[in-house]
């Protein structure tokens, strides 16, 4: 209720500010049985950690994670999961000088004005440092759906400004994306990435972009109808993600241009297997899922956080220059690939219990 | 859970299907004390009601909405409400025809994916007549925010197809949008939407675009961190809108080419009062309502339904031929406009109750 | 939130007040292809309605119910189902004069203390006249229960005031139970527990009184470690019941006497089958369902409506004398079986949900 | 969802295995601003823990709790506090023996029908030791309470077996509680208590027992209308507390058998301030909360493990003679005091955020 839990039946709850002693998650309503460890967690925590490569930030934490409870003999038993990661390089000091300052675009005012306080160690609460959590659980999540049902989440950095790939769904694989360091499968597109976030990065400036995902094989049935629809809490999970200003799937803000007797995928049967001549509904109808690959893509803004001077104001009103000391990424996009396919995750698990609940 | 509710505190339940007796909703948590009637909530659904123009559907229905609960001498009592409009013109053996045919981008297949059965008079559940309840309980969302702080949610129709409307805020008006019956207050563009629309239905064809819509005055410090931001919630809420592919807010998808330098919000204040000078955030903060104007935009797909003849199967699998001879909208967007209205009421009026709970 | 919502995956929202329009209730999460129509719900209705025999009052409501959604051909699907009546005898005049007036151990007060308004037509939302909706959509739940799994939800009056019966449970049967107007099988006992009901009401008076109730066949495995134990959920699906002061299962509150080598069930195994020795636990372990039949109590205070003149005071503190003019129940036990039975009912359904979700 | 959550506006998550490495709780929702800190908590932890007498469980756990998120330079800040505290004396080793064996009426058998899976050391999840989790939450709920309105949640051992206390509430204090090994106020009956104990102890078995608790200086007004009354939701907390059987709050079972004039509370007035004559409802009426003190009773049966040997089966049902090793109490009431106490606290927490953000 207080925007900490996310999902219902399949329902994580996070906590830990970015400069505090932890973060971590509570993951209630996992099917017991599944095996799981560390081992099948820390892989997807590693590709969003800080300090990956030379175009993310140099926040050296090894984001190790610990399972606390849930987990018996190397499988769920179908009670709280607690998966914690003790911060190691959390340098509050660095932000003391930031305590009674609004920076440009952040939290820091928002935060004041709701709650009266505020963490002011690095953003606290505010941090993308909690999406390390969502990861963790996600991760879980993943190793279900896959096992149970072949299902991929996965995602690739489609746009940094205005570079943009064009490749085509089949050639893009989750080795691929992962043997970039900005997470664009694209090679030839993926080095012009580089090189501007490079720039960006020179400048003391920051740069946003397009991440692009897919559901593969997903469970058909899922999502609820009205207000659950499975794009509409799938939407909901990535505008959740810190940076996010858009989401769409399917045809999407291109899509409204078109007729409808273009935009209608034709149903069509082979051996009585019914399919569709396109996916132009990104793999849904009614929000409930087909089964065909869901498609979506979410739009980053460059971050707040820059080191470049900026005009802003104290708490009390007092004009003053600032320059960040803290340490960030020019482009969080290559970071937030591992974040999208987490979400996207825990939203298809949730909705593949709720459907259980009620259809199986 | 099986998601006909939406909100948390001010939380509404829908039922009814487009063909069946009743459409309503139940809305629970509404503050005691506000001056309530029928009145106040017909004009609301006058707005979105079917035959209201010539390029509506034909269908014609009064939507005449009864109090049935909740509200004693003219005010809400803090007990549920009870919204509920009867079906007149409900025409189910139209449908009869189509029990086992798969109408293409429609639910009728998703839905008997889901349940095994499925209700097939003029969509049943999946109809966007649903979405008169949701207009319903906006209307007194609505009322209250207005009176309280003088909250106003408003929203046009910014794009039909390639139609574009550039009007600036300042010259959008509640009543130059409803003057135009395409619910754009920019006469030129919204003449030429007209038209394209008109020559659409005559085609038997349909047509998407794209609402834009706003909050003014808003209450600052609403939205909760992490999982439940507002624009998190906007955004799902807008998503569970039928025929709706794709939502941004503040500066969306445009937004990713710039750098943060450009991006950022910049503080400044005066007499001690904090503003920024510009609003690419849309009005929120790490999630937050700042107190500015908060601006999204939301797109729609053409309808699935068009009399235009389209190949299709049967539930069996069979290839047939099929002409829609239900009636329909050639453009969902000008009855859209409410509904939009009513979901961003709803949502603001559910985050001031979740932010008084534990803030004020 | 707000109160009015009962389960989690088998949802129910009730409306109405008892001298408004209309009383009922959306059922949100009806797993689908289950049979029903009006007549599977009236029979429950009936035996919960007013004017049924001389010993309940004479208000006359035939508590006609009407489905309005959510069903179709016959059977629902999976959509909401809203059931309705709509008032007859209402007689708001009755009340007028006590509009000011708190009547003693009334929800008055207090709803005056929450709100600072009150609809004080028959005690307005505080009536268990709300509690025909929890009857009729119990009767869903208990039909899908038996029908799938021969579970049966029973309860009899075992005591008024002082009078008690000590029959035995095989001798117990629905038949039985509905032959006597006190709703007790124990025709010696409930011949006495008449009298005494006709005694109070001869001096205006209420009395109390005690339901045992019983589930027959529940299916095993039911309830939540921790918070949402099965007899947690129970117990407070009773105590929601107007009047209800107390509620034990099993050994109940006689339990505590024992020591543990007296109270453990011990297990016991014939042809591989486990069973148990005894029944002290009342059908569940560590809050979960074993399977054997479920047994509680539930104590009912005496009814505050009495025509016995009362001191008491009005709003403003001014002390006055008060002789009820309302029509009242002398004693609620006989129609608060049926309410008891449904809330079992609703119980078991959601937690049958919730299980099926997790773990089937 | 999975029932290791309690709440809505004040939310707990608990997680944690009695011989896991962890126990601990995550707290949303609590209001910003209130001081808070390890010594606020430890001393309800303390009361709860394991071996602090010659009465209870030699297990030995300093339960040491280390507050990890949510609260700033000594504050709370909005967000989610994590409280954890690491098991030390934990003897997995002490319960492989019985990883096959149902102990009697014990969760080993539900949790295997329910699960399939079961963490069978030292009964896992289903351990009281999980109540550490709600003292500790309900601390912090504790001190807000008394800060904020006075209010006090106390109780106290009542009955042990069938030694009973008739002390009177004005002699109940805090101090006198505690100062009890066995936590009964009532010094010549406490003293019985304890032999009693002894002997059932020496026995090598346990008994069960009655607590009272009270909630003075309640916020008036608290509780939901219809299904989350707030004897309802008292009811139920207390219902989830390991080894409970009954509930009743007020006149209780006992007043079943008072006429309706005798049981009625009369309202009266002295200088505009308006008062009840008695208090039979103990504190509510119509499920709000008057103002007045609340009271309640909670059945606690005989701990099910006891070291004399029973009969019993395995999981595959092969009869055995079973005498348990691990360590436990012989009467659990005077450790289930602080818990009780927390529970109260937890409940009414929750019903002052709910009726904050509707009515105030």
């Amino acid at each position: 209720m207080a925007g900490n839990s996310f999902g219902q039946l399949f329902r994580i709850t996070t906590f830990g500010e970015s400069h505090g002693p932890a973060v971590g998650v509570v993951v209630d309503g996992c099917p017991p049985g599944l095996a799981i460890s560390e081992a099948d967690i820390q892989p997807e925590l590693d590709r969003r950690k800080p300090g990956q490569s030379k175009i993310t930030t140099p926040r050296k934490e090894s984001d190790t994670i610990h399972i606390q409870s849930g987990v018996f003999k190397g499988k769920t038993t179908g009670t709280p999961i607690l998966l914690i990661t003790y911060n190691k390089d959390a340098n509050p000091a660095d932000y003391e000088a930031m305590k009674d300052i609004y920076r440009p675009s952040h939290a820091d005012y928002t935060y004041d004005i709701k709650y009266g306080i505020r963490d002011w160690r690095g953003s606290g609460r505010a941090s993308a440092r909690e999406t390390l959590a969502r990861v963790a659980a996600g991760a879980i999540a993943k190793k279900y759906l896959f096992e149970r049902f072949g299902t991929q989440c996965m995602s690739y950095v489609e746009q940094v400004g205005k570079i943009k790939s064009n490749i085509s769904l089949d050639k893009v694989t989750l080795q691929a994306i992962d043997k970039s360091i900005v997470r664009c499968p694209d090679k030839a597109v993926a080095d012009k990435m580089i090189k501007l976030i490079e720039e960006v990065k020179k400048d003391g400036d920051s740069i946003g972009g397009i991440v692009k995902g897919y559901i593969k094989n997903p469970p058909p049935g899922l999502g609820e109808p009205v207000f659950d629809k499975f794009p509409a809490d799938l939407g909901k999970a990535m505008l959740s993600i810190n940076a996010v200003k858009g989401f769409e799937f399917g045809s999407g803000f291109e899509g409204v241009i078109k007729r409808g007797s273009e935009h209608n995928d034709i149903f069509t049967s082979s051996k009585g297997k019914i399919s569709k001549k396109s996916n132009n509904a990104g793999g849904t109808l009614g929000g409930i899922t087909t089964g065909d690959t869901i498609d979506f893509r979410v739009a980053f803004k460059p971050v707040a956080t820059i080191s470049k001077v900026q005009d802003t104001v104290t708490r009390s009103g007092k004009a003053i220059k600032l320059a960040a000391a803290g340490r960030h990424d020019p482009c969080v996009l290559p970071r937030a690939v591992p974040i999208v396919d987490a979400m996207a995750a825990l939203v298809l698990m949730d909705h593949y219990l709720r459907h259980k609940a009620q259809n199986m």
